[in-house]
């Protein structure tokens, strides 16, 4: 495992639609059948749980970095789970922790963790953008950042960035 | 002291353009004038160091949050300066620590203090935008989200949020 | 205000003594009519709140550093107040913020402030200790650490660590 | 491993003794071999370093919670690395993780994270300690806190408190 790559999923939790949750399992199953750990942050909701959700459903491992102290809203989906206690700060530890930051759907939280990638200098991959937040994040001429329209070629483009 | 609102002025360092820097000086002014506490996020540099320098022109108080644990980097403009030695994390403090958060100019770690503004539910105020920026922010709805196009307009729109 | 430096008083909230308070709201004093800013864990409670109020009673500033997001548990003798929301993780923020780091009683908080004082490499001066702790302190053989018996005498150490 | 119990072994770095750095290995071991999942600071030394060795050595999973954002001083033997980049903060996620806290030996990053498993209300076995230390940790009165002088016997408490 500890030489199996870390590829975050990160997106929105209530406001993920359902393309969006149905995107990031696809993901995530794919990422686990290909022996990537899948890393979100960890709640019970959206893009998190369903990504988790795939990666299980391939037999993979998953990890969960809680904005909680106590678990509250844990996705069941989450083998591996860190209880921050530090709310959307924890969001720069997904960043951190994850060698490829992957983003299906856009939202606040969405936009943080988006914005710390690239901050934290992390190749990052969008999925899913609106025409605004894509025309946005182009918009920072940022090198790793890369636009992808199915999980499939997000998987392509991740095997190549790690090889 | 205590009964002054903070008023937290965030901006790209490096990033800033010249319009940026003479915004954030001028609100920074305008901010001190009006007996309000300027936070930043404690650098010397772009829009964090031009805001502290325009409320000290003013005779005001200035905090900076910064993202080292040593001091490095330390705007001399900075009255209370706060040590947090966690990085970008840190700018989760700054917005919550802010009554508004107002917003000049645009880049990366801006932008995460703009969608953790939001995802603190904090009134948010921003100038200096692209049109790119525009779009996207305006993209969530946020009903906290105003656009100002002078810092007299901002200051305009603080007192009146805050009476 | 930017040339004062900053003196953390750290020490129990709810288990403090009466005679702990009463070493709080005398160092604070002290420190604010030598023009030393007071930094504490901001909540209104145990040494934290003692420390403020004198501080302020003789005209001082003051600045906490809350664990809470929104301000909750905020002492009122609070000047600047800045709100971490990342719980006690914020006590790693008191300490790299101070100058001096100084503390009054013990309690489970209060030993993690003095440990992370030990680790930020901080002069460290404790007051009000009981024997075990002082013996168990007293092991570790940290060069900066100094025990007083008054206000008065952690006042005159602070000045020849200052000067 | 996602229904696996997480046990923090936390302990001094350099400063680790040599009995430190073997009850270390032996409790770690021990762990994986019960599946417990182990977690500790990540760092390539002393306890941390021991624990997962041990927890290795017995094909266990293992955790490191860094205080680095890039990686630097990461133990080869950490399964799941999770990089903070918040230093000396990071030591209450470590504890906020565990089921249970397991301290082998003493120095002040040791300390801050048995004052913090205090404050977390988190059960807390501690191995190897000085007179100093015992005395001290015991004058706190706190419930939830067992000296155990043997790995087995510590693993044997911690059965005892999860079943």
């Amino acid at each position: 495992m500890k030489d199996n790559h870390v590829i975050g999923i990160m997106g929105p939790g209530k406001g993920a639609t359902r393309q969006d949750t149905e995107t990031a399992f696809e993901l995530g199953k794919l990422l686990a059948e290909n022996h990537f750990l899948v890393l979100t942050g960890g709640r019970a909701s959206g893009v998190m749980d369903a990504a988790m959700h795939g990666a299980k459903s391939a037999g993979g491992t998953t990890i969960g970095i809680l904005p909680s102290a106590g678990g509250e809203c844990q996705s069941k989906y989450a083998d591996i789970v860190i209880k921050t206690g530090m709310g959307s700060a924890r969001n720069n530890i997904n960043v951190l922790s994850s060698d490829v930051v992957v983003v299906v759907g856009i939202g606040p939280g969405t936009t943080s963790e988006i914005s710390l990638a690239i901050k934290a200098d992390k190749p990052l991959i969008l999925l899913g953008q609106t025409k605004e937040s894509e025309a946005f994040f182009r918009s920072f001429n940022y090198q790793k950042l890369l636009f992808c329209s199915s999980s499939n070629e997000a998987l392509t483009r991740i095997k190549s960035l790690l090889k």
